[in-house]
């Protein structure tokens, strides 16, 4: 095995999910997963914690979908009190076919999700943390080698989280204490700006620690409001199956009022007419995980990228909010991605210069 | 995907477990039973039922087992939870390595089978069904060509179970009804006799309809007392990891009071001496199932070979005693096997030939 494997179990279950003895963990093994299974199994067993693993098949989940006649029975019992009852859920992700659920259709996927919600609110109840395995299907979908992609991965997942929790923190404290966040890169004519007055940021550091359920993590969102200006997303990635290339959104008074792409405009489109609250903004998220430094079309991966800034349409996140309040309300929450490491690009906070060229100012080579 | 695979899942679904619409279903995945897990997903989906997979590693068992300390929780009540409220649980065995815990230490193993006792029982008083998936390594322990050995499995499998269920009502009747059972085989020496007297046999037919939880089966077996005599098991088979050829067993008093094998003469003894009950028989078993017709050193197929007797030191079955009666106690159930196709070989019932050289009285071929 790949020592790589071990150390990325041992990152699961001691930093990011902070698993102590006797907790009742659900381990969900991905169809690829097998071997960073049985190394948090074997991590599990060190720290004296109690294991149920599930499969966690999209063959066996599209085989049942397009057999059942889509009246599915809400959050049954049997699965429900499983995951009330559990302490942790560790997903290991790792599919062998990205594609392995196209034909099923959306409205039955959607009808399931619907039916399982009790069950997924009581997973997310727990001490969760989703993470991926490197399998050669999500290679393939990054457009990588295995082994470009398994470096790619675990330079991603072994980091000092430690070191880089400490450096979020001082990204969240600007947030938490500014009122403005202003965007500007010269090469695509992007100028925005957005109220964050009031709003908390969370330091993303892939622990429950700090209320971070993805490994890797390594980003500082907050929710943003009242959002005026344009702005050009020139990281490429797919949504809804189709590729989005060059997306730019203008802002009056918080909403999308103009929108345009060079490739995936309807998809653009759909997303933005969702609902009421797919106009605006959910999301306003830094990445600062230098241990990511290419595109993979993967969003886990890509909004995490040191060097960029992302933008969600719709659902914002009641971690960002005030105790009671809630915030943007929406069926989706769409992520788009813009590149902030070139010349003329920066990132402001009440004025103040945080990134240039997307290069942080406690960085090295920062110009201030 | 070989469309036996599906005809299996049918099977399981409908004949061995009886799912209905709404029916809580845990589908325990092996390493090696995806295919299976698929089919059978897709049969629970037509079927209306609900589902969860668990995944049935023997590698990460080993793993966690290995790193433990040994002291293990009893029955965390997450997973307690799950098996009490489910309605059914179907085993999808299919090792990829049958040695894959061959470094875990026994007393581990025992110790966490202990710790486990109420999640056990918690399964065991659900509809549960155990069956095999064919996989590589199981044809390599079988010593046959992968694709020889599916075709094995799927033809004890594939049977039509209503007849066999039938013929088998047939034998439990007369078994039912007689009081002792005598067994002889010329070319052995074998002239052994038991009581059956007041015990119920199980017709075993695959199905929890018949309280029968293995796929495949298809043997009826009662619980004997007051063996007298001598038997020779010439079947070969593996015991605690030893082969054990010719063993040869004289009882006197319902006790084994001597015994010899060419082969494993060792693990014979220490099975023996277990204890209390291990010197009295548990089970007296015919198998009735004419789709096994080689050894394979498995015993869920090898006892159900149609033409073949087994006995077992050690535990009795309660499903074979009057209500509220126990029978013989161990902490051993250990099958041995004796074929009784050749020339010079009886079972007897009160007196009366019920088989002749491995022919039941009402098969084409019986000469009375």
């Amino acid at each position: 095995m790949d020592p790589r494997v071990r150390e990325h179990a041992e990152t699961l279950v001691d930093w990011s999910a902070r698993i102590e003895a006797g907790d009742d963990v659900v381990v969900s093994v991905g169809e690829g997963a097998h071997d960073l299974g049985v190394a948090v199994a074997e991590k599990l067993g060190e720290r004296g914690a109690n294991y149920h693993a599930t499969y966690s098949s999209p063959e066996m989940g599209r085989a049942y979908l397009r057999a059942h006649d889509g009246e599915f029975e809400e959050s049954p019992e049997f699965e429900l009190a499983l995951y009330e009852k559990a302490d942790s859920v560790l997903s290991l992700r790792g599919t062998r076919n990205t594609s392995a659920t196209a034909d099923v259709p959306d409205e039955k996927q959607e009808a399931m999700r619907k039916a399982q919600k009790a069950v997924g609110e009581a997973r997310m109840n727990t001490d969760w943390v989703s993470t991926v395995h490197p399998t050669r299907a999500l290679a393939q979908q990054a457009g990588m080698s295995y082994e470009a992609y398994c470096d790619f991965v675990y330079d991603a997942i072994l980091r000092d989280w430690e070191e880089l929790a400490e450096e979020m923190a001082q990204l969240k404290e600007i947030l938490d204490e500014g009122s403005e966040v202003h965007l500007r890169k010269e090469s695509s004519g992007t100028d925005l700006t957005m109220s964050i007055e009031g709003r908390t940021a969370v330091n993303s550091a892939a622990s429950v620690a700090y209320d971070s359920h993805n490994l890797p993590s390594g980003e500082v969102f907050t929710a943003p409001t009242a959002t005026e200006g344009e702005v050009t997303f020139d990281i490429p990635m797919t949504i809804r199956g189709a590729p989005l290339r060059d997306a730019r959104l203008v802002f009056e008074n918080g909403e999308v009022v103009d929108w345009e792409a060079k490739q995936g405009e309807d998809a653009l489109t759909a997303i933005i007419e969702t609902d009421e609250g797919s106009r605006r903004l959910g999301e306003l998220g830094i990445g600062m995980n230098r241990g990511i430094d290419q595109v993979t079309d993967q969003i886990l991966f890509d909004e995490k990228m040191g060097g960029t800034v992302h933008l969600a349409l719709g659902r914002a996140y009641d971690a960002n909010l005030p105790e009671g309040e809630s915030g943007n309300d929406s069926a989706v929450h769409t992520d788009l991605i813009t590149d902030m490491r070139e010349e003329g690009t920066e990132l402001l906070v009440d004025g103040e210069t945080v990134q240039r060229d997307g290069i942080f100012r406690w960085e090295d080579g920062f110009e201030g």
